[in-house]
C-alpha cells in the first residue's frame, strides 16, 4: 500500500507538534502513601515534524504507549517514552502529557473522619534535540478564600468562596504530587474537605475566618513556599476564586520561568 | 437528485424528535425596560418523524428560522414559528429551544454604579398533535448563600459560597424574563452584582450574613413565591451551591409538573 | 451543638431531590472478561425531603458510600446502598447516579493490534416508597456514519463524520455494559477504534461507505436491537451527528418509556 | 473605611497577572460588510502588581469597561482602554482579551441560499511599561478535511470528519477577521456552511472528495497563506480533527512568533 506520510514536503515549513490527543487510559502513577495509584489519564502526545517531511505515523504514537501499560508513570518512564516516541518517529522533538484524576486519603480535623479527596494532575514531559528532557508537574486545588477587605468593613460575617488554585512546576527531581498539593493547600484561607461533621465545619470555618487572604495574598504565599523547594526550576500559580458577591471570578498569577 | 428522505420506511417505528442543535444565531427578545434586546442565540429545533417516513428535511428547519430573523423572538412568535415547522415538515409535533445570555441592568445596592449583569435564559415550545401549544421559560441565577448551620456553631463567620437557581416555569400567558429573575433573586440569601465599591460590599456582606438559608430552604422559598403567579402553570426549581468547604456540590430540587 | 437540619418545617412543601453531586471516587464494577474494573466514578446521591423537615443529613450520604468502598458496584450493591441510604436518612425515596469511563479491549479489523478503548457508562438506581428499585443502564458510544443522500448524489465520496449514540435502558436483570455497547455499535456505518494500521483503514473505511445511515436510520436500527433483549424494560436512544459539512449538529431521539 | 488594598507589601514578589475573568457584555465589533456588529462578550481584564503592593482595587476595572459601552471594540479602543486600565490602576503593565462569537453571512455555493454563520473569535491587547501595545487577532474556524491516505488505500470514499482551525495573529495594522476566516477556510479539504440544499452538498461534496489533505498539510497550506499578509507580524496556527474512525483527536501546529 501506498504510504503517503513517507513523502517528501516541497513546502519548506517545519510544524512545531504533530500528534493525538484525547487518548484515555487507565495508568499507574507513584503514591506517597500506597507506593502505586491506578489512575484514568487523559494523553496528549506529539512530535515535532521536520520541513522535509509530509507526514508522520500516528499509530506509532499508541504502540509505544501501549508498551507501557502496566507500568508506572513515574517521572522516569516518562523520559524513557520521550527517547522511544522520538527514535521511533525519527524526528528531534517529542511531546507528553498525562491528566489524571489523583485521590488522597483526607481526615477531617476533629471528627478524624477519612475519605478520598479528589485532585486533578498532570505529568508533562519534553525531550529536545539535544536530548534534555523537561520534566513538569502540574497540580489544581480547590481551596476557600475569605476576603479580608469584606471582613474589615462588615458588621458580621465576610465573602467567602471557592477557588482553585493551579501550580506548574519545572523540576529537577523527583517531587511527590501530595506535597505539591500540601504545599499550596497551607496557603489557603481554608482548604476542602470530602466529608465534614458538624464540629468539623465549626473548626474550618473559624479557622478560615480567622485567616482571610486576598487572590493576590494567596498566589504570593504559595510562591513563597515553592521557592523553598530547590528541585523546583521554575513555576507559575494561579489562582482563581469564584466570588460569591460578584457574577465574574477573580485571579491573580505569579510566573517564574527559566 | 434522488431524494432518500422521502422513501417509505418498513422498520415500523416513530421517532420521538428529529433535528438540529447547535444552530447560532443573533434574535431579538422581550425586554421589560427597553422593548427589545438583541441576543445571541443557541437554537435546538426538531419534529417528530411517522413509522412511515424515512428521513426529514433538515434545511426546512433552517428555511424557517431564517424567516424570522429581524422579528422579536417573543412567546407569540414562537408559536408561529411551531405551526410553520409542523405544517412545512408535514409532521404531528415539533419543538424548539432557544438558548441566549440575557442582559439586565444592575444597581449597586449604596453607591448606586450600574452595570450590566448577565443571566442563562431559555424560551422553550412545543406543539402537539391537537396544535396545542407548551411555553416554558427557564432562568439561570447566580447567588449567594450562607449556612444557617455553620453560623449557628462557629464563633466567627459562616461557610459561604456562590450558586446557582434554574428556575423552569409553563406559562400559560406572557411573562417577563425580568419578573421571573426577580423572583428568583428574592430568596437567596444573597444576590450577585457585577460591580461593587466598598459600602456596597458591606451592605450585601452584612445583609447575607443576616439571612442565613439551607439550599433547602432556597428551593421552598422559591416555589413559594411562583406558586402566587397564575401564569404559571407547573414548574421546577434547582439550587446547586459550590460549597466553600467541600470539594462537592449541594443541590436541592423541587419539581410540580402537570 | 444545635441541629438546624432537625428542625420542623411549616411551609408544608416537599423536596423531590436534595443531596450532593461531584463526588469523585475509584470504585470498581463488573467487567465481562476481567471479572472487575477499577474505574473512577463520579457520584450524584440524593433523597426526597418530606415536608415536615427543614434539612438533610449531607454528611450521611458520604458515610453510606464510604462502607461500600472495595466493593463492586453492580446493580446488586447498587440496591443494598440506597435501601440504606433510605433507612439511613429515614426519608420514602432514594437516587444514585454513578458515571464513569470503562474501559474495553478493542481488536483491530485486519492487523489483529489490541487497546483500550474508553466508552462513557452510567449505572442508575432509584428506590420508591414501597421499596420497589429501578435500576438502569446507560452507554455513550461513538460512532461513524455515512450519509446515504451525499453518497447517491455524489460523483465521488460522501460526507462522513463522528457522531455518538447514547443508549440508555430501564432492566430487569442484569445486563453487561459490553452487551449494549456491542448492541449499539452493530447498528452504526462504522465504529471507531484507538488504534489502526493501513490495512485496517482501508477495510473500515470500505465498509462503513458500503453501509451509509441516515441519523434517523442509526436510532431505529438500534431500537430494533433493544427491543430483542428481554431483559430492557423501556429505553431511549438518541444519535448526534457533528456534521462534516454543516456547522450544526443533527440528531434523532426514539423514546420508549413505561 | 479601611483599604485593604492599598497597603504596602513586605513579601517583596511581584504578580503577573490579577484581574476579572468572565466578565459578560454585549460590545460592537467592526463588521467588514455592515461596518459594525453587535456581539456578546466575554472579557478578562487584568494588570500586573509592584512588589510593593499588597492589592488592586477590581472595581476600577469595570469601571474603565463601562464607559466604552457604545463604541466600538476595535483595535484602535482596545488600545485607548489599554492606556487608561494601566493609568487608573497606576501599574505598568495591562491586558485585556475580549471573546465573542462573530456571524458572517454565508452563501451556499449552488442554490445561493443565505444563512449567517458563527465564528468564535477574540481580539487580544497588551501594553507594556514602555507603553508599547501588543495586538493579537484569533479566530476559530470549523472546517472539514478528507484523508488523502485513507482516499488512496480505499476501493470506495475515504474517512472526513469535522475539524478546527485555530489561527492566531500579532498585528501591525488593523485586518479584518472577515479576511482571517477566508485566508484558513480556503486551505481545508472543504469548509462548513449553515444551510445547504442537496445540489450544494453534492457540489462541497465532490469539492472535498478532490481535495484530501492531512493536518499536517492544512497547517503548512494555512501559514503560506498568513506569510504573505504584510500586516501579520507573528503568528500560531493549530488544526484539529475530530477523526470520524478513531476515538482520539488528531492535531498540528505551527508556531512563528517573534
Amino acid at each position: 500500500m501506498k504510504d503517503i506520510q513517507k513523502r517528501k514536503d516541497k513546502r519548506g515549513i517545519p510544524i512545531k507538534e504533530v500528534g493525538i490527543s484525547e487518548i484515555f487510559l487507565p495508568i499507574f502513577v507513584s503514591d506517597k502513601k500506597n507506593k502505586i495509584q491506578q489512575v484514568v489519564s487523559r494523553i496528549k502526545i506529539s512530535t515535532n515534524l521536520s520541513p522535509k517531511k509530509r507526514g508522520t505515523h500516528l499509530s506509532r504514537f499508541l504502540e509505544v504507549i501501549n508498551k507501557y501499560q502496566g507500568y508506572n508513570f513515574d517521572i522516569a518512564k516518562i523520559a524513557d517514552i520521550l527517547k522511544e516516541i522520538k527514535s521511533k518517529l525519527k524526528t528531534s522533538e517529542a511531546n507528553l502529557e498525562i491528566s489524571f484524576i489523583y485521590f488522597i486519603e483526607k481526615i477531617a480535623p476533629v471528627s478524624k473522619n477519612k475519605f478520598l479527596m479528589d485532585y486533578r494532575c498532570k505529568i508533562i514531559g519534553k525531550i529536545l534535540e539535544n536530548n534534555r528532557i523537561f520534566k513538569k508537574l502540574e497540580v489544581e486545588v480547590p481551596i476557600s478564600s475569605v476576603c479580608p477587605c469584606s471582613k474589615e468593613i462588615s458588621r458580621i460575617g465576610a465573602h467567602n468562596q471557592r477557588g482553585v488554585i493551579i501550580l506548574n512546576v519545572t523540576i529537577s527531581k523527583f517531587i511527590w504530587l501530595e506535597d505539591l498539593i500540601d504545599l499550596v493547600e497551607n496557603e489557603a484561607s481554608g482548604i476542602l474537605y470530602p466529608i465534614l461533621k458538624r464540629p468539623d465545619e465549626k473548626y474550618i470555618t473559624e479557622k478560615m475566618f480567622d485567616n482571610p487572604k486576598l487572590v493576590e495574598d494567596i498566589v504570593r504565599d504559595v510562591a513563597i513556599g515553592v521557592k523553598k523547594n530547590k528541585r523546583i526550576i521554575d513555576f507559575s500559580i494561579k489562582c482563581t476564586n469564584y466570588e460569591s458577591i460578584h457574577n465574574h471570578n477573580v485571579y491573580a498569577e505569579i510566573t517564574n520561568r527559566k
